[in-house]
């Protein structure tokens, strides 16, 4: 990960949006702040011609792409056998009504990732990539958790993808309608959409007095 | 549509759930609430043996789901050639947070849909299906809008997909610790997400005095 990496992903045939192209970004700093933001991607393989889609969660470390789950599970079984991979990460911004039906949209910054994914053997990447994923999902939680043990290491399944094909599509703005259909009497724009949390809900085993940590409590996806 | 169904999807190989089988559930009940609260899923296919999954929204009527988007897209393209396809719904409900890194997970209702997915030509299905699909996006707006013209129709390709091999996966509740680890003096419990709707945003054209729609001010994912 220390080697140069060209701050533009090179389009291919599958990463090249041929239609809207305006919507495509190929540059690292936008595929990489869409990553940060998500925590769940969706993974397709295929087993015998037979498609899978899988939702999951990830961790970005640098140019990397790190997926884990059980050593029993069914996808990362799959996976294992390194096969091509398509990685899916959709944050929804929200919803865009339009004049006419046609032109109704949705507003989204969405990341595509092709690949082959491989499993990581090595102990202290292991580890280091289970602590990425935790970052990833809610900073602050791995310093004050029991870190896995040797058993629990060999029963997690962790796979890397690297990030070298990939590339962004988004939307944003108000709807674009037909210029004869602005003149109607219909409310038009956008709706935002936003994941929030609510109240931490305790454990029904937690003893008394153990308050919700503060990253739990202002837990946001927002980066920047 | 107005044959009899099986209130229970036959589990098969492929939506079977081989580990944590008591996370799955078969009966459509399940699955179409699940499907109902989503509009946007992950379509998963292989084309020469390289998968795509591909966001994109979609409205359920009755045991058929409904994916819609333009006639030029690569996606809907590669799926008029009648491909298998896996399709994923997921609603993220919040982190489960454990005494252990091992055991975090999260809380989501997931609902997997295999089969061949077919070109809606009817013109009459076709106009259904897109107001379908609206109503499952944002109910309400149909009405309010200006109708798809044969032309849009035309640049409109609607692919039906029949609910007639899928099975949902659900997580809920608090973490299941290892018993020594519950007297860690580490919060534990659950993190609550929600997908909620900001203030509509007038798009700039839009003339003064038409105020925002009720199922725009009030929008809500909540089902049932």
């Amino acid at each position: 990960m220390s080697e140069t990496v060209d701050p533009q992903f090179l389009p291919t045939a599958r990463t090249t949006l041929k239609r809207l192209p305006k919507r495509a970004a190929y540059d690292r700093e936008t595929v990489y702040a869409i990553l940060d933001e998500g925590f769940v991607c969706h993974v397709g393989f295929a087993i015998d011609g037979s498609p899978y889609v899988i939702p999951t969660g990830y961790g970005r470390d640098g140019d990397v792409l790190y997926i884990h789950g059980s050593a029993a599970s069914r996808m990362l079984r799959a996976l294992e056998q390194a096969v091509p991979v398509c990685v899916n990460v959709t944050l929804l911004d929200g919803l865009v009504l339009a004049r006419s039906a046609f032109h109704h949209s949705m507003n989204y910054r969405s990341v595509v990732v092709f690949g082959v994914a491989s499993v990581v053997s090595d102990e202290g990447e292991k580890l280091r990539a289970l602590r990425t994923f935790s970052e990833q999902v809610i900073p602050g939680r791995w310093d004050d958790v029991r870190e896995p043990d040797e058993g629990e290491l060999k029963a997690t399944l962790v796979l890397k993808l690297p990030l070298a094909e990939a590339s962004a599509k988004i939307r944003t703005g108000p709807p674009i309608d037909d210029e004869p259909d602005y003149k109607l009497p219909v409310w038009a724009g956008e709706l935002p959409l936003h994941t929030v949390s609510g109240k931490p809900v305790a454990d029904p085993r937690l003893p008394d007095g153990i308050e919700p940590p503060g990253y739990a409590v202002h837990y946001t996806r927002r980066r920047a």
